[in-house]
């Protein structure tokens, strides 16, 4: 045999496909919740199995905040919206007599939260109505760079959960098209989900304002506009699946009563189903919080989980890692 | 060398990369616009070139009705609502209460059209709206089996166009992500695109009725109301790209005014950027129809693009073969 021909044979081998033995979700503990997981997947993706799931049926869909970042002690994007209300307020002399945009001018957050949902929009509004889409996703860049969370210092995009990145990429590496299906804001999340995720724009749905086009002498633009359109949030959850991706996910994950209907809808439909919920319950590592808490409030979601079978993660003891830099 | 060895070798030479001699376009006759795709596709894919796009910004959108398959003597959509409307008419007395509903039912759209948008969406609600998803795609699936296009008495789906299903494989073989962008109903395009154009649910964007989420005994559904929720045609189109995609496309394909913002946002974007109007001048083999037609009246955006150096495609004389029937 040649050299050549010797270097061709064992090139030929080493290609032959060999068992897969790395482990998908080493960032997960061994239990019951990643058991469930492997499962599920190797079920629907085994060719002539009785759950068997053609690729393009292979609709995976994940709520954002609280599910794929960390949430406490309130939504990202409303300490964006804050830090840019008190950026912006010199120059929009205006906003002093509204008593919301003085309370987030000074970064009086309880004061704002205090006027619920209208309260938090009205922040929005002034954070991003009146821009362009270009203009407001530079803003979020910018701010996503320079921005660390006030408790652990860490940039907000690298409080991502290294276990839900790990879940992503073996879901998409199995056939699956991941999705966000998030309360937060579209334009805010697109920002970042496609260095960060792996999912491209066209893959995230959320909560938005009106937009409208308009041709500039700069060309044509589109342009937020201080109404709102759509609060991709709880029974919209499903309503916003059904028009951007209009096929029922097979797979769902959430964190809180806002993913009910998500969760609801996603396993009611006909075959194998997944539904998942991730529980903050690691005070020490991330946070602890769920009936309770005013941000990510866990109470139906969790009583639905026992009746219908969803899996239950807890973070304490089914993560072995929390964030990106605490992998190995 | 042993025959093993041989083999191998033979095998090798076989998998190396040889120029591709196929015409990626055979029913485009050769010709300017022919030309102006091919160069297009060329400098966008060409690695290192100055106009080269990464493949997830190569998202390319097209119109339907007119662009993908024939849109006379009525928007098919509405020729499948006067159809459900005659059937239907016997179980819902009430709607001989409705002049329009009237003259629907006996089949006489002239009186519809005269009513003008109003008219033609009392049709869509009255065949649209109170069903589930489910239950108004199924009714389409079965229309479409069953109906035959009045004067070609082929089936709708087989009036697609040869040359643009040959242009939406092209491009998605070179790593473009292809979407419609039509003023027709979301949930009808979903049905036949994915069998139809290679075109998933999820890159279908159109015209759609509120929906809202029901859990019923036999699980959650999705449910279409009588009130109209986005009408994608003209400016609606660049704002609902932006909110599905979030991405500026690097093409478009449009036939009609409807397509006239879709254009122009798509080719103002920044690199190259690429433009196409299908011109309806077969009276032979389609239909010839521009400036002064009821249905996909083309006036405004044929000016446009000449202005603004969009390609424009006679169909007379730039595609060889029209439906797929009469491809070789």
């Amino acid at each position: 045999m040649t050299p050549l021909c010797r270097f061709a044979l064992i090139f030929a081998v080493v290609l032959l496909p060999v068992p897969a033995v790395a482990d998908p979700l080493p960032s997960w503990n061994d239990g019951s919740a990643k058991a469930a997981i492997l499962s599920f997947v190797e079920q629907v993706t085994e060719a002539g199995g009785a759950h068997y799931v053609p690729p393009p049926e292979r609709i995976a869909v994940f709520d954002n905040d609280g599910t794929l970042w960390a949430e406490q002690p309130m939504y990202f994007q409303l300490i964006y919206a804050f830090d840019y209300v008190k950026a912006l307020a010199p120059r929009n002399p205006g906003w002093a007599e509204s008593r919301v945009l003085r309370a987030a001018m000074v970064g009086d957050v309880a004061e704002v939260l205090r006027n619920g949902q209208q309260g938090v929009m009205q922040v929005v509004m002034a954070s991003h109505a009146g821009m362009t889409v270009d203009q407001l996703q530079a803003s979020v860049r910018d701010w996503l760079a320079e921005a660390r969370h006030p408790t652990t210092g860490r940039p907000y995009t690298a409080m991502v959960y290294q276990p839900m990145l790990e879940l992503l990429a073996y879901l998409r590496g199995e056939g699956f098209k991941t999705f966000i299906v998030s309360g937060g804001g579209i334009d805010f999340i697109r920002v970042f989900s496609e260095e960060v995720y792996g999912i491209p724009p066209e893959q995230v749905i959320g909560s938005s304002l009106v937009a409208e086009f308009v041709e500039t002498a700069e060309g044509a633009v589109i342009r937020k506009l201080p109404e709102l359109n759509f609060v991709d949030d709880k029974a919209g959850k499903p309503v916003a699946i059904n028009l951007h991706i209009g096929r029922r996910p097979i797979a769902a994950f959430g964190n809180s009563d806002g993913d009910l209907q998500m969760l609801q809808y996603t396993t009611s439909g006909e075959g194998l189903r997944f539904g998942l919920i991730v529980r903050h319950n690691d005070a020490e590592r991330e946070w602890a919080y769920d009936r309770e808490s005013g941000i990510g409030r866990l109470d139906t979601a969790l009583d639905a989980a026992e009746e219908r079978d969803w899996t239950v993660v807890g973070m304490e003891s089914d993560w072995r890692v929390i964030y990106p830099a605490e992998a190995d």
